[in-house]
Parts: structure tokens; C-alpha cells; sequence
């Protein structure tokens, strides 16, 4: 195979949970202490499609706190997270990406128009010492409340004037787009926060002929549900209620604990199974602190069904995840599928990638099935052909 | 849309539960007192494709004792799984249908070469008497211990031989497929039982030109190792153990109590987790007699994988199920489907049926989403397509 | 065992759920269609205590609404609630019981001080026309709203002022609890409203001399609370969340669902498992309204705890109960038992009766086996000895 | 509180799970390092009972294979069981410990007689060295298989009789009880093998006035059915059918699923749900090594119960526990209270450590709470009063 050469993968929240995992992980993997597993871009399926190797991917990132990757994968390490040894075995390269880790958008302390000049000099930066042929960056950081899309504006001569009055429109995960764009980099969401979901980032994205991509990894509860209420639909089984719990503590539980951040995230879960079914249900879903839990996260949902003449079942499951485990590998997924958007000159909103999220931009398709056999074709370069 | 005239169902196993199930149920949709839940060739997907409807659909069966399908559906009632005043809305229904089950094959008293005249017979006296443009026999009886293909005759002279010299070289179920098949009708093993799945079986639906299916419906904890399976393998996550515990009451669990007929089952049930992950799992499965639990039936899976960087995690579910309002249904979409194979003239063993079983003859696709398509490519007429 | 004679047992929301069970299983136990299951007092450890039987029972009571018990007991059965035949079985009895069903206290449309005497009247009569020793009442109808006690008057003499000014200072639940007192009869409230819990219904209970009890009946996930949380504590085990989610449709979870309801519910729930670890736990307590469950309940409870090193545990439990078959039974026990108070004259609050409530009046023991050993020293006549 | 002096705790099976876990856990408790969670004599309950200081507690043990209990805790702590750093915090400790360990009995290959005698002598001279005034044997080795009674000597003389012969006539959790008790030492057995519960073991426990408890650490399972089956019980809910799946790997897991270990873990299983309840309940109940779980243990129970009228209803618990962790601090426990009825010189089976057991020797009573009282009784000198 041909190396597709060095790419780099930008975290916005480069200190939280996730991004360290990636980080760790990726340096774990290029010393041998660490498979694949996890990473679906490393499974055969995806062997030949020219996505760049994960040992040429070089991390960098923003974040509002300083970083010590070293003390984070030492606190994950604590948490049951990673392996014990890992921060001492990946030291040097924990070290030295946490020195490519810039301060993050400091929101009311900074004229926002500056702010994505900045940060776009950051990520040109970047490309230019680490000597990379592209860069993706993803935004892992915290959970915003959602925005009024009316209320930004519209196109990108309204958003200038604005920072030109000192305004602040974007929210902060739209600021971070806007500077990926700027700096000509690929943009994908991996939280339900705004990101480049605004008419305005849209324009940005398409004068840069930039592909992105979103929003809201699905790494638990909405994975089961994605391949569950297919199955309920196949069978001509008819679900009446889906309720839901989960619980989930660390710094994610306490920022979806807030209503706001909460509302974002329930919109996003709730998206699929009505579409998945044909037909809305009810059925409660909460997402709850519980900080003994800490970065471990437990959901508990409950399914009424009914079958022929009218029968009442019941389903149950319980996932308990790692939510940082099984985020970071998808985040190396998405790094390596936007860049072979880059390579490709796609330019706008990948929906192949529906595959990993909860909300995916631009599809209506939640199956994860259907959406996995249109990510292969998309890889394939057989084009976006679902729904 | 044309009619396809009038089919016979015939069950093997006419006094059951899943038999009466499917007598009551399609009585029900016919008065208007049942929806199709359940029925999967009800679904939109489905339109159009020329299936018999469910309305020209005429029950019969065999049986080894006599059936009352009034007071079976009584029974069904009191237990919870059919409506209450459902033997009473269709007791004419009821009536008819009882009368026209034959008795079935008796074990050691009767010559098993004679009984497969007489049973074939059967089946043709009732195609006649109720005009009927095509039999489908569905094997919904207990299920039967294992057979040793070797020691059954490898072709039809040879098993006629056997016959001659008064010899009973066939299990209950392949008895009821050379009948059928002898008959001119389309067989279908519900169950994990031999039915047609032995050679010489094969040469006589090949002769006849006749098409057959199975083996073992998938309705319960086997289904949902159908999609979640899958899920693990597409999102590169490491299956490290499967255990799945059965309980289940009725006739059916007394019969898979039994160490033979558990036999059966299980490695019906083991064959497909493996095989949709690529590697083997361990992990026990158990199915259990608990009487107390009647029809209905309570599976709980536990499932340990592991993400990124080797972080253990669990999945567990609850499946509270009732095995005759899901499987009933599937009878009927059987009957349909193969309906559809004899009007199209197609003969053998009918691999696209895979999606309703959890040891699909001719396939080893066990991935749901996967059989749903190559189903549905069939229906269409685009042929068989996986693998 | 000689009779203690006829008791009447009236029951406030006569038309609910409950109310239609306990009349039906009452009848149903007369004329040997049902057993004593699930009620406490007809077991062994309390044979010789002189309560009164069950078959000298007479039941009555207060609704809002107009009721057919019959029509509600067919709804129960269609539901599974009571077995498909019982409303036939019973009818004569159903009918004569809803006959001695009188006009509840209508809110807002009736003066409240004229109120409490008519509905004493109704009290009075029934016991006359009856010819009833002693009469028990008990609420079993929606769940009202907290009140402030500060704001009701505090004495009678503050109280019939307030009445004679045509205010009404009292939720319906006091209301019913004063018409008991002032005809002579027990009150128990089954519900977590406020009862007979203020002052001036203390006094007019002490002034009559007569003994009352509550609140909010313990028939699911309190119940398990209540022997696990000792569980814990007896083996020093420490628990650092408990996480709780109650699903449940029918009218119970329509009001339960509204949030102020919901805080008389919540405010019962939570207040035993901090004091039986003798610590405060985190963790979320859900009650939501799935009206697909009808009848049926569904909790899920996660607690996590820690042992020896401080190595974290996880124990999860889910209870499907009918949470009518589980309150009926014990609103049977507690008119037996607060018969037998009032046969001892006993006067006040009687805090034995801890065993069958969240929230037990005059006693801070919430361990069950502890409230078992208390009711039955108590029933034995060695006086309340708990804490 | 008088200082009791200092007491042996003599752990056989040293090199294993629980035994490291003890001893690394006294460690730490020791240096502060540790808590006593999950440690029952350390609650307040117990205070002012004269049992011994945890600090004074020393370790010592047999095993059959070489042991370094660093290692071992090294393992434990890769797994999780306890934290990453003890064995590097406790390694004094643990070499000293591990120096205390002598070889155990290798049956087949060393007459059993000399066997009892090398032992004792073994746990004299642990008892001098140390200067011990009191010695403790606790079995924590792997399950046996039962034995039949009827075939070991029913007496001392017998028995040296057997031995003077060259006999092996005892299984080796009694040889090892024997030493205890020819050396002088009071012997629990937490497993459910044989220990001192043969008759020729009773008599020489008597001869040296000795106190010995058992069978059957009641860690998991176990002890939820020891609270929720007189749940059940004192609520007059009938138990239809309680089935039990157990997955655990590490050693126990490997050990248990050996059909003749398995017995005698089932056997102590069953015994006590039937007790509780007064009458037999179906279920099955499975033991399954799932090699993937290592030292944790996850249990799933499924109860089928009916209320009034006979409603059906269902509870389901998941247990997710460390059985080291589990079981460490009972064996403490164990320890202290043994102690404790060696200095009040009882001798002869202690019924009152039934809290602790699946099989308690000398009693019938399995519910967690009466065993609670009845051990506080029997701490504060009140004697035995359970049944």
C-alpha cells in the first residue's frame, strides 16, 4: 500500500477524557502496546480504500485548561480506563503532544472575530511545523446548549459585520469550524453541540470546498437502538414504548446534568426511533449524574412490543460502557475518513458518515446496518447512496 | 392486484401452541379482529410481490393426538397469549379447522412406508376437497433429537428398500417432508428437527420439483444475536464471552429439558454468533424447563467486549417473549413465501429464507439486516445473492 | 376461634384500581375462587390474634365518580390485573358493593365543614344499616399535592372557625380522614397525601380516641429497598449511589407524572434508604408515565457499593409488579389490624404498622425484618418496642 | 478497650484469591491505606465486644503450590480487585506473609496420618514464633467434591486406626481441620467442602474444647435470597420459580465447573431458599466458568411470584461483584469471632456465625437478618437463640 502521507487530527477539548484516550491510544498503537480493537477503519472491510495509517496521524489541539496528558491518562489509568502502564509507556509521546495543545476559545474574554484568526494561525501552525498534508479537526469538548439558528447570521458578509461590531454570534463550537474552515481544514462534531450545522459554516465549508461531518458520536445506548428498532420493524413487531436511563458521571454527567446541555443531547437521542420505526413512541429518556460512576456509564432501556394478535413483550438490555474506550476510536475513524474526503476534494456534508453518530448530517438513515453498507460503498468511492 | 388462489397451510403439529396460534390468528384478521402484527410479508416492502393473501390461506394438519382448537385456544387465552374472547369470535373457524386435521405418524405402530402413503394422501385429499391451487406443510411438532445422516439411506431406492423390508430408517419429521414432498407440496421445518434437510429428502423435492425450508424459526434470544452481533463486528469491538440463559415452560420446555432435543436446539442456537463475528466465543447457553413460566419465555444474555485499548465492558438483555404470538406469524409468511417458490416453479432448498431461521439451510448468513435484504431481493425476483 | 364480629372496611377512591381489587378479591376469597395470597395477616404468625376474618369484611366507600365495580373488574381482567372469569364469578357481590359506593367530596364545588359531616353521615349509615361492630377507612384514591402545614389551622376550635368562615384549609385526604374521626371509624391512608398527618386531625383522632395509620403503601421498589439497604449495612458495605426508575401507566402514572404529585411520591420514596445505611446516597429516583404498562409497573434500580479495599460492585434489580395485586392484599391487612386497635382501644397514631408503608407514621424504622418483629410483637399485644 | 493480644488467622489455600486478599488488605487497614470496608465486626454493633484488634491479627498459611503473595496481589490488582498499588505499598508485609507460608498436604503423595501431625506442628510452631495466644484456621483452598460420611471412621480410634494402616480415609479440607485440632486451634471452613463437618472431626474438636464454624462464605447470590426470599415469606407472596445463573471465571470459576465440585456448591446453594420460604421452589440453578471474567462474578436471578388473585409477577437482580473482595473481609471477620469464642472457651460447632454461611453447621435459619440478631445476641454474651 502506498502511504497516503502524515495527516493531523486537531481535538478541540484536547485535556478531556476522550481526546487523551486518542491520544494515548494512537501512541500505544505505534509502540505495539495496543490493537486495534475498536477502530473500524482497521477492520478488512476497509483494507485498500488509501485512508491514511493511523501511525501518520499527529495530534494537536485546543483546549480553554491547561493540558497534562501524562496526569489525565494517569487519572483514566486510576478509573479502569486504560492499562495501568500506559502513561508511563507512551510518556514521551504524551509529552510532546500535550505541547502541541494551543488555548482554547475563551468565550466573553475574547473579541470572537480574533479569536477564529487565532485559532485558525494555530492550525496552520501546526500543519506547517508537524510537516502535514492535511488536518481534521474534531470537536470532543464539552456539550453546548442548543442555538437559535435564526438568530446567527445568515451568510458570511452578515457574520463579518457582526464581528466587526464586537459581536459574538457563533457559539463556541461553531467558532472552532469557522476556524478549521478558515485554516482549510476539515470540521467534524463529535458532540450534539452546534458545530458547522449553521447556514454560515456551510458557506464557509463550500468556499473552501471542505467536507465535514456530525454530530453526536453514537457509542451506547442510540448504537443499540440503531440496530434493535430495525429488527422491531423487520419483524413487523409493534414497539409502544421505549423508556430509557442512563447514567453516567465524570465531567460528561455533570455537563448533560444541566437542563440546556441536556436539551441538546436528548434532541439527539431521540431523533432515530421514531424515523427507524415509521411511527412516534413514548417512553421517557433521562440522562443522569452519578458521579460515583465516573467515566463508565450504565443505560438501562425498556422496550413494550407487541407481536401477533396483539401480544405485550417486553425487552430489556443494560450497556455498561467506557465512554471514552469506545469514543476515541471512532475519533481515529473520523480523522482518517474526513481526510480521505480531503484527498478526494469532496467538499460539504459527508452523510456516509451517519455510521457514527446519533444525528447525522445530512440522512434521515439511523439504521446502522444500512448505514454501514453505505459507508463501504462511500469508501469505495461508489458514492452517497443512502437515504 | 390479482389473486393467487387459495393455499393450503398445513401443520405439522396441529394441536400446538404455535399451531393454534396460527389457526386463531388468521380466523382473527379475517373477521377483523387482528391486525397482521407480526406478519412480516404484511409489511409494505412486501406489496406487490404476488403472495397468496392471507385470506385465501385454508389450515389443515397433522397430528399425533386428537385437537380441540377451541379448547387449545381457550387454553392460549387463559395463559395471556391470545385475546380472551378470541376462541369465542372464531369458533366456527375453530370448528372447521379442527376437522381437518388428520392423525399423525404413530411412532413404532404403524409401517413407516405405508405412513408416508397415507399421510401423502392426506395432503392430497385436502388439496382436492378445498380446491386448492398449492400445499405448503410447515413442521411445527416437538422438536426431535438429533439424526446420524449416515445411517439413513442416501437415495430413494435405497430408502425404499428399507420401506420394503419394514424398516423405519427415518426420524418423525423427514417422514412428514417425503409425504409432503410425495404430495407435490412445499415443506418447511419450523423446528430444529431433520425434516428435509437428509439427502435422500433432497432428491425427492428435486424429482418433484418442489421447493422446502428451514431450520428452527428464529424468535427470541437467537434473533437478537442476529443484529447484535453484527454491531459488535462492524464497530470492531472484540466479543470476549457470550452466555446465554433460556427459561421457558409449556410443552416446549419440558421437551428441550430433555437432553436429546436440547441437543438439537443448542447447536441451532451456537451456530450463528461465531459466524457473524468470524471468531468463537465462549460462554454457556442453557435452556431450561421452568413450568411455572407457560408460553412465555425469558432469555437473558450476558455479553463481555472490549473497545479501544482493551477497556472491558458488558452488555446484558432480558427477552420476555411469548414464543407462540412470534412465531405463528412467521408460519404464515412462510406458507406465503413458499407459495411464492412454487408459483414461480423454483425447486430445492430455498436459502433466501434464511431471515426467519436460526439454522438457515443453504446460507451462512446470519446477520439479520443482511438476510432481510437478500430476502427481500428474492421476493423481487432478483434471485439469491448472499452467501 | 370465636368472631370478632362484622367490620366494614370503607375505602376512599372506591372506583381506583385498588378499590375494585380488594372488594373482588374479598368476594372472590368468600366463595373459594382465590386464596389468601399476598395477604400478611392471614399467615400462620398471625392465627389467635382476634382479628377479624376476612369473610366479616364489609366494604364501602367515597368516590368522585360514579362506579360500576364490574365494569372496573372487567377492565382489571382484560388487563391482567384479576383472573378473566371474576367479575362474573362475584357479580352479585360487586353489584351490592357498588350500591354502598357514595358521592365523594367534591373539590371546590361543596362546602368543606358541611362536607365532613355529610360524608360522616355516610359513615354512620353504613355501619347502622350493616349492622358493623366497628368501621376502617381507608384512602385509596389519587395522589394529591404536598401542603404546607403551617398554613392549615392547627386546632379544631381554629379549624370549625375557618369552616364556619366557608373556607376550605384542607386537602380532600384530611378531609375524608375527619369525616372517619368524627363518625367514629380508623382511617389509614394507603397514598402518600397528607391524611390524617396534622395536628387538628391528631386531635380530633385523640379526642374520639381513635387510632390511624400510614402513609403511602410499600409494594414495590421500597419494599426491595427495604431489605437490601439493611443487606448492605449489616455487611459493611458501603453504597455510594442508588439509582432508581419506576415506569408505570394506568391513572397512578398519569398522576404521577405531574411534578407535584410526584413530589409527594418522591419525598415518601426517598426518605428510608439514607436512613437505613445511616448515610446519604446520591443517584436519581424516576417515576414516569408509560400508559402502554396499564396496571403494571416496571422499576429498575442500579446501586453501586463498594467492599473490602474499596473495590466497586454493582447490584441491579427490575420489578415487574401489579401494583394493584400488591396494595389490594395489604389494605385487607391494615382494616384487620386497625380493627383489632380500635377492639384494643387504642388511640393515635400506631406506629407497628411501619411494615406496610414508605413513610410510616411515628417511627423511623424503615428495615423490613425489623417493622416485621415490631407488628408482630405488637398483633401479640407486647406493645410497639421499635425506634 | 483492653488490648485481647494477638491471634493467628492461619489461611489454607494461601497463595489464593481470598488468602491474598486478606493478608494484603490486614496490610493496609494496617498502614491506613485501607478502610474496613465490607469488614462486619468493625461497625459499631460490635464495639466494646472484646473481639481482637484488626493490627493484631497475623497471618500465616498452608499451600500446595509455592506462593509470593506479591505476585499474587500484583495479579489482583491488574484485575482490579484491589488498587493499583498496593503490593508495592504492603511489600514488607507481603514478604513476610509469604516467609509464613508452608507447604500444604499433597494428597496421594504423603501419608495422611504424618500429614496431620506435619501440619499441627506447622501451626504450633507458627503459634510460638509469633507468640500467638490463640490460632485461627480458615480453609479458603478450591471446592472438593462431597464426601460420603459413611465411609470415613466414625471415630478417633478408627480413624488412627485407618492411618496406622496407611489410610487417606479423610478429603483434605478435614485433614487440615484435624491438624487445627490437634494443635489446638479453633477451624472455619468458607468453602463448602467437608472441613470438621464429619463426625470423627466432631470429637476431636470436643476432646480439645474447641469452637468451629462453617460451610460456604455467603458472598454473592446467596446472600440477596437470605434477604429476599423472607421478603417473599413475611409479605405472603407465593415463589413459583427462582432460577439462578452464575458466570465467574479465575480458579473458582475453572474449579466449580468440574461436575463434583459443582454438587457440592449447588448442594449449599439450594439448601436455604426452600427453608425460608416453607416449600420447595423449581428453578435451576448454574455454576458456568466464563474464563473472561477473571475474580469477578456476575450472578442473574429470576423470580416468578403471584400476589392476590394470583397475578404473576416477575423480579430479576444482576449481581456484578468481586467475590475476593467479597469474601476477604468475612474471613476477617471469621477470624476475630472464632477468636473470641476460644477466649470465652466454647467449644463444638458455632451456630451463631450463620450470617456468614450458605450452609451454617448447627442451624436451619438462612434469612439474613434473624442470623444478624442472633450473631449480635451471641457477641454480647447472650448465647445462641436462633434455631
Amino acid at each position: 500500500m502506498t502511504r497516503t502521507g502524515r495527516t493531523g487530527l486537531w481535538l478541540v477539548g484536547a485535556g478531556g477524557s476522550v481526546a487523551s484516550t486518542v491520544v494515548a491510544g494512537l501512541a500505544a498503537m505505534r509502540v505495539g502496546a495496543a490493537g486495534p480493537g475498536g477502530v473500524v477503519t482497521e477492520t478488512s472491510a476497509f483494507a485498500g480504500a488509501g485512508l491514511v495509517d493511523t501511525a501518520d496521524l499527529v495530534t494537536g489541539g485546543h483546549d480553554v485548561h491547561e493540558v497534562s496528558l501524562t496526569k489525565r491518562v494517569e487519572d483514566l489509568a486510576t478509573a479502569g480506563v486504560v492499562p495501568h502502564d500506559l502513561a508511563r509507556l507512551v510518556a514521551a509521546d504524551l509529552d510532546a503532544a500535550s505541547e502541541r495543545v494551543r488555548p482554547g476559545y475563551a468565550v466573553g474574554a475574547e473579541d470572537q472575530g480574533a479569536a477564529v484568526r487565532r485559532l485558525a494561525e494555530d492550525l496552520r501552525d501546526f500543519r506547517e511545523r508537524e510537516g502535514l498534508d492535511r488536518v481534521v479537526v474534531v470537536n470532543v469538548s464539552s456539550t453546548e446548549p442548543p442555538v437559535d439558528a435564526a438568530e446567527v447570521p445568515a451568510d458570511v458578509a452578515a457574520l463579518e459585520a457582526a464581528w466587526s461590531r464586537g459581536e459574538a454570534p457563533l457559539p463556541p463550537s461553531s467558532v472552532y469550524a469557522a476556524a478549521a474552515f478558515t485554516a482549510g481544514c476539515a470540521f467534524v462534531d463529535f458532540t450534539p453541540s452546534t458545530g458547522a450545522r449553521l447556514p454560515v459554516l456551510g458557506e464557509l465549508a463550500a468556499r473552501a470546498g471542505l467536507p465535514w461531518g456530525g454530530s453526536d458520536g453514537k457509542t451506547g445506548e442510540t448504537l443499540l437502538k440503531s440496530v434493535l428498532a430495525p429488527m422491531f420493524a423487520q419483524r413487523a413487531l409493534r414497539v409502544h414504548s421505549w423508556s430509557g436511563t442512563n447514567l453516567l458521571g465524570g465531567g460528561d454527567g455533570a455537563t448533560l446534568a444541566r437542563p440546556d446541555a441536556f436539551e441538546s443531547k436528548a434532541r439527539s437521542k431521540a431523533a432515530g426511533v421514531g424515523a427507524m420505526l415509521g411511527y412516534p413512541v413514548e417512553g421517557p429518556i433521562h440522562i443522569d449524574n452519578v458521579a460515583d460512576l465516573g467515566d463508565w456509564k450504565t443505560a438501562w432501556d425498556h422496550i413494550t412490543f407487541s407481536g401477533f394478535l396483539g401480544t405485550r413483550m417486553t425487552l430489556q438490555f443494560t450497556w455498561q460502557g467506557c465512554d471514552s474506550a469506545l469514543a476515541a476510536p471512532l475519533v481515529v475513524d473520523l480523522a482518517r475518513l474526513l481526510d480521505l474526503a480531503m484527498q478526494r476534494e469532496e467538499s460539504g456534508a459527508v452523510p456516509a458518515l451517519g455510521f457514527f453518530f446519533k444525528d447525522p448530517v445530512g440522512s434521515d438513515e439511523h439504521a446502522l446496518a444500512a448505514q454501514y453498507d453505505a459507508l463501504l460503498r462511500w469508501v469505495r468511492g461508489e458514492g452517497w447512496t443512502g437515504r
